[in-house]
Parts: structure tokens; C-alpha cells; sequence
């Protein structure tokens, strides 16, 4: 049995994942409820240890899923908007010596691309992409199953690719950035811009809110939609023809409304990318829904163990 | 001895190359002075022949540098827009056959890559990108030494990433690509366009003849710079977002005049990169100049030499 814990800025979960791909079992808190990553680990341990006694089986040891950035080398957890105090957090060497089993960190994109390339819509590819559309756009690409790092082990930030530089400004600095045009907050905010009078949206709307709407046939709503295929498209077109994929899979909470605008995005993808065999390009929706960060987490900690493996068969 | 051949549209360049990467002999003829590839082929073996004769040296094997798309798994030449009538050649096996010893051969992006990664400004990087910029800009990744191919060996078409998704047209059927706004011919339309009355420029202005007035002071010239600047920068600062490089070599004709815009080019990158480790990436210019694309040839084949090797000794 594989521990998982899976920390994000709202949510912290642990829980233990069989090696066929299955959460077992599975608790949770508010990453606020706790003062201090230290106090954060201990209770992570706490409640791990419990789902290992409540079906007494042992624990073969640790992966985690961080929402990054974090340094998967070292184990530790870096300057994270969304975790204000972790900065520095040895968490890996933390959860180690709590647990006394070994532990393997990623950030979470690349913990739930290994999980759809082992379990879910990625199985067998060999250039596989995988994207999450959500409050961000976050992507990572595995070749042959394992995780591209750039120089020094960075994880590059492909949902910040500009694709329309005379677009918006984004937090990162850039102008017309991925994210800024096509995460779900960037539809949004597009809607809410471009509404008013008697249509008029209120400035707390939701993309989810947006989608409703536009199901029921609010013109601004339907635009934004529309927009959404368009810029989506785009992006998914750029990562084709710079990576020529053999998969290319989207996630995140976003694409729990695709069938609005998957397939016009995949239509806009197809007519920028002549150049490139996108035939080729098996596109899909992630499969493993609300268990992948658990599963993500789980695989990272196995993926280390069959690297250690080879590395010493081959010594 | 290494044979080495180039071939362009304009002109098939070939040579012989020496082990630490010097051309020590070259001839070439102009590409269409043969009416077909198999004419062209015995007029490359004949002058290779002749190379090696005047040289009294055996000749250890081919590499080809050419002008793509091409298959590089079988050596055939594919849908080539500036070779019509090679579509299907089977190259390789024709140079094998003429010369006698084995052949092997890359797109010429690819090739220039290997020659700066073994003798040039690539040296010792592990994460390597190299861009050529002319009449088009052609984009080759290098990951520790070995040219990155997608699915089915596909070569990635980064010079048309959608930059601008608001731009002009791109030939490839795309809007705002890299290509269609940073490219040579891109520069010099842009100046062509945007001047009028007294300052006005004919048809036919070169790139190079842009740089020439800018440099004399030519108000509309100097715009057209200041935007190659821009939107170079913009596609270098997505090359750098979305793999992390620790090094990226730039080359091709316009590169000549690159004091006039590879600074503040590198600027934009930098202020578009504040999410990946800009600072990691070593930003130069290519370093073999005219020899380049013979050092190329000869050094995929000496790659290919180096993988047959290296997979025998591990059988």
C-alpha cells in the first residue's frame, strides 16, 4: 500500500492507493486549520497512521502531490503563492522521518500526469501531454513515462505561453499569456467585462455560473464560451506543434464543462497545426476525475521506487 | 574522414569533415542545375569521390544536412517545398549505394543544432535549443546531445507557436505565428507596409537593406527593428517558459545584423520570464557561421555512429 498525500492551498488529503490504482481510504482537512507546515506534517502522519491501523496493512512508503512550485530533488517546498509559511519546508525528509518510510515529492500537475499516463487517458503514450484548466492552466509532459525537467530540474510553465501579445496583462508580467486568456477566472472576467444593462453580470460570477448561462442561452455568456474554444485552441495548438504528442489529455475543474467547448477548441487546434502530424494527437479528457491528486501522489512515490530499481539492476 | 552534404533549395554544398570538426575540403553546385534527385545524387557522389581523391583519404561514412520535411528513421526526402519532384527519394539508401559506405541524414535544423551542440556555443548543455532565423525560424531541441523527435519522429514546428494570435496570416494557415512576424521577410514586409510619401521603401527591400537604414537612421526601419526585437523576444521568452533550457543559440542569415535587436529581444525574454529560471539559460549566438551547415552533416552521422555503438556495447 501506497501512502498518498495530496496539498493543496484549500485542502490537504492522505490516503492509502493499492498498486492496481485504487484509493483505499481517504481523510482530509483545511490546509488553514493548521499554523505551520510542521503542525501541517504532523497531523498529515497522524492521519496516515490511522488509515494504516483502521485496515492494518503496512505502508510501503510516501508520495506526495504539492501544488508547486516545489523542488522535487531535495523534497522541499518553495516560495508557494498559495502557502504562505511552507517556503524552505523540508517536507519530504519531514514526512520520512515522521513515518519512517521513504517519500518522493512533485508539484501536482506532474503527480496527476503520471497518474493518467499509468491508470487513466495517457496509457501507452510515449509523448504525452497532460493540461489542467482550472483556476490556472498547469502543464506537464512526460516522455516515455517520465517527468521532463529543464535545466536544473525546473518544471517549465507552459500555461504562461503568450498567444496573443497584444492580449491582457497577467500576474506573471507577460501580456496575453495562456492563462490570462483561457483558464476558467479568464472566462469570467470576459463575460462579467462585457455585460451590462439588462444583462448584466455581478462581479462575483463563476465560470461554472458562466457555463449555466450560457446552456440557457445568454448571449454574452455564449460568447465567452465561444471565446474560451478559441483561446483554448490556440494554446492546445502551440503545445502540438512544439512537442508533437502522441496524447494530450486536459483536466481540472474546468473541463467538467468541455462538452461547451472541447471540440470547437480541437477544431481551432486542428486548423493552426499543418505543419505537424496532429492526426497523430490522440486528444481526450483526464479519466481518473476527483481521485487523480491521491492517485498522482501515490504514483510519484512508485515511479522513484522503479527508477531506484533499474538504477541498481543496471549497476 | 567524414562526407558531409547540405542541401538546400538554392545550392547542394559538400565537403569533408575532420574528426574535431573542420571543414578540410568543399564544392557545391546549384540545386537546380540537376532535373531530378537521382541525377543529383550521382552529381553529390561524384563530387564527393572526387573530395576524397584529391585528399588521397577513405571516406568513413555520409551525413546529409537537408532542407526539411524529412524522414530521418528511413532517409527519404518528404513534401519539400523548395525540392519539387523529391518527394519519396530515398536518399540514403542512394548515397549508400553510390559511395559504398553508410549514410544518414537530419532535417538541416537539426543538423546545425549538433554541430553548435559538439563545436559551437552548445557546448556542455544538457537542455539545448537552437534557433535559426531567416527567411523562416526553425526550432531544434537538443536533450543531452540527442535530437528531441515527437510522435511517429516527427520534427516539432516551433517557428510557427501562435505568438500573436491577433496578427497577420501566416503561409501555414495560422494567424500571428513566430514566423509570420520575427522572420526576415517579416521584418522588411512590416517596413515595406508602414512607410509612405517621402520615406517610402520598394517591393522588393530586403531585411538586410532594413538594417542597413536603420542603421542610418531611417525612422520607419528603426520601428521595424524595434518590433523584430519584440517579437523575437516574445517567441524566445515561450521557447525558455515551456523547456527550461540551459542554453539557446541562435543563427541563421538575420542573426548577421543581431547587434541591432538581440539585446533588447533578450530584454523582452527576460521581462516574460519571471516564472522559470531565466537567469539558468546561457543566451548566444551561433558560433560555426558559413561552416555550419557541412559541420552538421558530418555530425549526424558521427552521432548515428556513436548510438550504434553505444547500443552494441550494451547488448
Amino acid at each position: 500500500m501506497t501512502g498518498a498525500i495530496d496539498i493543496g492551498g484549500t485542502k490537504i488529503a492522505v490516503g492509502l492507493v493499492a498498486p492496481e490504482g485504487r484509493v483505499i481510504i481517504c481523510k482530509s482537512f483545511s490546509t488553514h486549520e493548521e499554523p505551520s507546515p510542521t503542525c501541517a506534517a504532523r497531523r498529515i502522519a497522524e492521519l496516515l497512521d490511522r488509515c494504516r491501523s483502521e485496515l492494518a496493512t503496512p505502508l510501503d512508503g510516501i508520495g506526495i502531490g504539492c501544488t508547486g512550485p516545489v523542488d522535487p530533488i531535495t523534497g522541499t517546498v518553495e516560495d508557494v503563492d498559495l502557502l504562505p509559511g511552507w517556503n524552505g519546508f523540508r517536507l519530504v525528509d519531514e514526512m520520512q522521518h515522521l513515518l519512517g518510510v521513504s517519500a518522493a515529492m512533485e508539484n501536482d500537475a506532474d503527480a496527476a500526469a503520471l497518474a493518467e499516463a499509468q491508470w487513466g487517458g495517457g496509457r501507452g503514450s510515449t509523448r504525452f501531454l497532460y493540461v489542467t484548466v482550472g483556476t490556472g492552466i498547469g502543464v506537464s509532459l512526460l516522455l516515455d513515462g517520465i517527468i521532463y525537467r529543464g535545466a536544473g530540474g525546473a518544471h517549465p510553465e507552459a500555461g504562461h505561453q503568450t498567444i496573443d501579445a497584444s492580449g491582457p496583462v497577467c500576474y506573471c508580467g507577460a501580456t496575453g499569456c495562456w492563462e490570462v486568456l483561457a483558464s476558467g477566472p479568464a472566462m469570467a472576467r470576459w463575460a462579467i467585462e462585457n455585460t451590462y444593462k439588462d444583462d448584466s453580470l455581478p462581479l462575483e460570477t463563476s465560470a461554472r455560473e458562466v457555463c449555466r448561462l450560457a446552456r440557457s442561452g445568454h448571449p454574452v455568456a455564449k460568447l465567452a464560451i465561444a471565446r474560451e474554444a478559441h483561446y483554448l485552441g490556440v494554446g492546445i495548438a502551440n503545445l502540438i506543434g512544439m512537442f508533437c504528442p502522441d496524447c494530450l489529455v486536459l483536466g481540472g475543474g474546468l473541463m467538467e464543462e468541455s462538452e461547451l467547448f472541447l471540440d470547437e477548441a480541437c477544431r481551432v487546434a486542428s486548423s493552426r497545426c499543418k505543419l505537424v502530424p496532429f492526426g497523430a494527437v490522440r486528444i481526450g479528457k483526464a479519466a481518473l476525475g476527483s481521485e487523480a491528486p491521491l492517485l498522482g501522489a501515490a504514483r510519484v512515490w512508485q515511479m522513484r521506487q522503479e527508477g531506484i530499481t533499474k538504477a541498481m539492476s543496471c549497476s
